[in-house]
């Protein structure tokens, strides 16, 4: 009979907008069962959060060190196959420490940490425990992403010469923190989203798909970034100039407050044989450019693997899909474990997380106030 | 703890397209579990089906009938709550029917059955058994297509004077049927598919869509359909014209020889005071006219309903979600049955399914060989 | 010194619309000068004309019938080289038969003439006097039209199939024609703009697109087209199923109460080896559909005569272009007269004249309410 | 009877790419007559221009100081009106200076000059000799960028944070220049286009288009800027971080090496009570954004002025036209002319081509390579 993963869940009451996705794209991939949970930032909503889901009682806890320290005590066919973290950005790296420390892998929302010296901490703490971690980077999980790249890698545009990357979102256009929104509220709280708005939750995953696709990595930033909104504590738009290591250029636009905008984000890159395009709106075309000057629109028409049917075209990729491509990657590392922690897998982990801390830091590093130098070079 | 549905399968071995996602889109519900099933058009195929979706033996049957004699005899906790019906056309009648018979409700793939003689006595049937009937229509999933209907409810467009669908798709462009190709295979096969392959197929889906929308029924119509590709033994591409309830004008055009088309299924409904736009192409908008000659494009940004969460905005929502959502919509349903069927259910059920056999049959007749009228009027 | 050619204009007062644009096509070839005008529908209007383009008060008419026995006498380097015809659609007839009497080449707007008699008594004409004809159809300006159409002849679509052609337009949506709106005054009037409103303004130019691409002729069809707006004596919408000389399927629908829409007209063909699309939003790029379900966009590039400068690529072909491109090959026609009329000449012309009448000729009996027909032919 | 203007050209000769649409723009005007030149950089290759335009020998010159000096001598209805300014950049400045010595109004393409001291002394020649001058900055011309300047100068947008502009093209992918294209020859010579090449030739355009939009100016910048093609000795790619008078953040991207692109310059502008998006791509079309998600596209409808007519919604507006638009209010302008130049005129200028030569000036300085400075001010 079919293995069914258990997993248990830290955050994603009901006050919170990913934990959702996480869940529905764990049950999409028809193999993982939440199992139990710490849900919300108070014992009250955290049972709360349990009876919403229909857990049964004794598997939900009101922190999620209770969690950790009572469900690895349990039997083999009780005991969770993973604890995914879904919690404000402040609590990644703490409940990743601590998990790994109880002997489970980790699945964790992205950023991975929210400062430089927490992720090389996190990366010591894995490198002795030897235990699995999947970071949630959905992009991965559209195929034509994952086409992009290959033909970037089969040399399809030649050497690269520009990216640029582009993101609008406008939800924060107005000072919703104030004024009642959880989402807003963490998300513009220092003390929980942790030193950077928009470049760490917008900003980083244009960065992450400008080295997906290209296979190179950001060595440098110029950037300006700003809160643009009255009274705001972090960074709500920016923009960043970036260098790859092959020296190509790079152009990122990131922003919570290009009011109207619901989120697009765009990626196009161009070497000097050819040149392509990838953007959410319509995951499911990639667009090749050659010296011609005409284009062609490549459309997803394969299931990407023997787990997952992808819909037939016509019918667009979601976020759910997407994820759950994710979601099966990780559960097929975790049904494979042997005991060391895999250096290269399939899914997003500990590198990516690594490299979206460090892009971050240096975008922060290179707009301090008290900073002249006019590039950043990324610490790691 | 939380309810979960189990429902059998007949149809969808592993040949079978549509049925992955039937079973995706159960699995995204998080509360409906296939139990058993019937898989494939063999007794080897079923069991190869059953084993790759790793059920136990003892609930995989080489034959529906056996599923249907066998499975209803369980106990209450074992006992599929509903069977679902995802194989070739000509079988949803005969199953179906069967499955009333064996008490079981019923949740089946469009079109309902073959001919209107089946779908009137499976109307008496179901009259006569009192069990629910859901029909896997997804469109009504689409938070925008849902938001079209209630605006053409409100008035927003006043009084509709011409509705414009089309669903241009190429996939069956050559002669697929008899290169090996299992779906193209039972799809041109007149015995399998019916008597009609494009029609019945692409086309009823915005005959659906445009009475979903309106609110209309169409009354007559003027078609020309016709096999394209030499040797065809059913229709692969056509358009209609025709007259909705109140008047109003109607030409709908769907095609699988559209050589290239993926399939963007459109609808334009126009009003004396308003129309609008909505496509698969980008699901999550919705445009609307006005006298003016500006537009607006609607977004989608809420949750649809307390069961499922709609991915943000700017991430599509994908096949999946659509069709989890009429399977909430019927598993509701089926926790709510009180002993009679529901006679306007929240999902489609029999009146969609007699619509569209009945669009079907009147294109059908109109087109015959021997007629000479030019309207014809659907039967029911 | 450069040869320019002088043109009188009949109608297109300042209450003309499509005058203003034949005036501009004209300005743009750099060798077109307007030279004498009898503007308007009354002897006050056309002077008003006159004087709003600055013409000397001597070749400025109150009647067509005076201008072109007046300026037949002018001297050689006086003398127009052709008569432009832009008026009512039921002034195109007499005028452009008593302009071939008076010696002239003649320019007309489309539709030639509202009449099946009356195109072919044109033709007598037209044959008896050896004079050149150009009709404004100027979709054959653009670029991409071009190419599509050549690249159907060299066969890269193969057989033909299936053509959709549509053009939704918005602008009669309400009855303009009883609010002093003059365009809507004479184009709602069956004594001014004949027989058939839509079709025989928008429908037709689809129909032309139809043929012009495919190089086959439409033989017949049935159709539905109806006065939507209530107490309106023409058509305002209608959709016309038809069939293509090699028995291919077409499906056009035209509409000028599409409330909102201000016109797409756009064209989709598709045969047994590719398929392609062109629209009027995008005149510069035409999408080829090949059997991969992928898609190439060709974008417009090159000049396309020796006389007219193609827009850069990024800068789209506008109407102007298009209709000068038209009026450049008259130009080139006229200048090398020999006193023959041209059989198959480069521009549009009698052919492509008596194509249009016919169509929607055939649209009218088809949907007279005294027809029971299915399918009507075209009479030539 | 029309007062007809007679322009003379310098530059534009058969090799020329942009005169062609300064002449077919004037002749779209309708009273703008070419009357001589002094075309391409050899006395050879200007006659031979002017031969191809059918000018009369006497009009046409070896060298733009013989135009100049000879035509500045003739009899009043021979004389010509203004001086067209359509050679490679390094020309302008020279020529400009010259011609308003002569006496002549002066219409220039872009950039103005190719150095700020040029630029600067050419305000001074203008302050003395009280001409006009008009600069080839055709996006004024397009209806929906002035209806986007209008509605944020009506404070629709509120106050602006965010501008995002770019324009990427792909035509110089290659080294064109060694290869014999003489447009790639001048621009990638920088003693003939100047220190600049992409951010002078494609950039400027967006650093224009936000000031004119926004009405405010870029005060600052931060660049990275590069020749990306091995051997090119201007810059071909770059991106800009700037930031407007009132704090807000710009970011601009222009590219002559973003391979198989054609040109798409486009901007978006939020505020912090909505957002703006054109492009140009679709000029027909402006995008309102506002706090709720939702949409708004505004379609152009009305003709401009009373000299031009824009075409019928659904057609594009070309690059004719909208040069043409600029060509008809400088035309308006030397009618007007009393004696003084005009210090604030509808057309483009010297203000603007000041702020472009000054943007293009501080992104060099910014990217020098013994610059260390991270934000340059604008000198001017």
């Amino acid at each position: 009979m079919k293995r069914i993963l258990r997993m248990a869940m830290v955050g994603g009451g009901q006050e919170s907008f990913m934990a959702q996705f996480h869940r529905q794209a764990a049950q999409l991939t028809g193999r993982i069962q939440l199992a139990s949970g710490a849900f919300g930032s108070t014992r009250h909503r955290s049972f709360e959060g349990g009876e919403a889901l229909e857990l049964p009682r004794d598997r939900v806890y009101g922190a999620y060190r209770d969690l950790l320290r009572k469900e690895a005590t349990l039997a083999d066919d009780q005991k969770p196959d993973f604890v995914v973290v879904s919690a404000p950005n402040n609590l990644h790296y703490p409940v990743a420490m601590a998990a790994f420390d109880a002997g489970f892998h980790v699945f964790c929302e992205k950023p991975l940490t929210t400062t430089l010296d927490e992720v090389l901490n996190l990366e010591r703490k894995l490198n002795d425990k030897q235990l699995l971690l999947g970071l949630a980077l959905p992009y991965t999980g559209y195929p034509m992403v994952r086409q992009a790249r290959a033909l970037i890698q089969e040399g399809r545009l030649g050497n690269i010469r520009r990216v640029a990357v582009e993101d609008p979102q406008g939800w924060l256009a107005t000072r919703l923190e104030t004024a009642g929104n959880r989402q807003a509220g963490w998300r513009a709280d220092p003390r929980r989203v942790g030193p950077s708005g928009c470049m760490a939750d917008v900003g980083s995953h244009g960065a992450y798909l400008a080295e997906l696709l290209t296979g190179l990595s950001i060595t440098e930033v110029s950037a300006d970034v700003r809160a643009c909104v009255a009274g705001r504590q972090v960074d709500d738009d920016g923009a960043v100039l970036f260098r790859l290591a092959n020296g190509a250029l790079g152009v990122l636009w990131a922003s919570q407050i290009s009011i109207g905008e619901t989120g697009n984000l765009k990626i196009r890159v161009y070497g000097d044989k050819g040149g392509l395009q990838w953007e959410l709106d319509r995951p499911d075309l990639l667009t090749l450019y050659g010296a011609s000057g005409n284009a062609e629109t490549l459309r997803t028409s394969m299931p990407p693997t023997p787990q997952q049917a992808m819909p037939p075209a016509g019918n667009c990729t979601g976020l759910c899909e997407s994820l759950a491509y994710v979601y099966n990657q990780f559960a097929d590392g975790v049904l494979a474990f042997d005991g060391k922690r895999e250096l290269a897998p399939a899914y997003p982990s500990l590198a990516e997380g690594i490299r979206g801390v460090a892009f971050v830091d240096a975008v922060l590093r290179n707009t301090h106030p008290e900073s002249t130098e006019k590039w950043t070079k990324l610490a790691v």
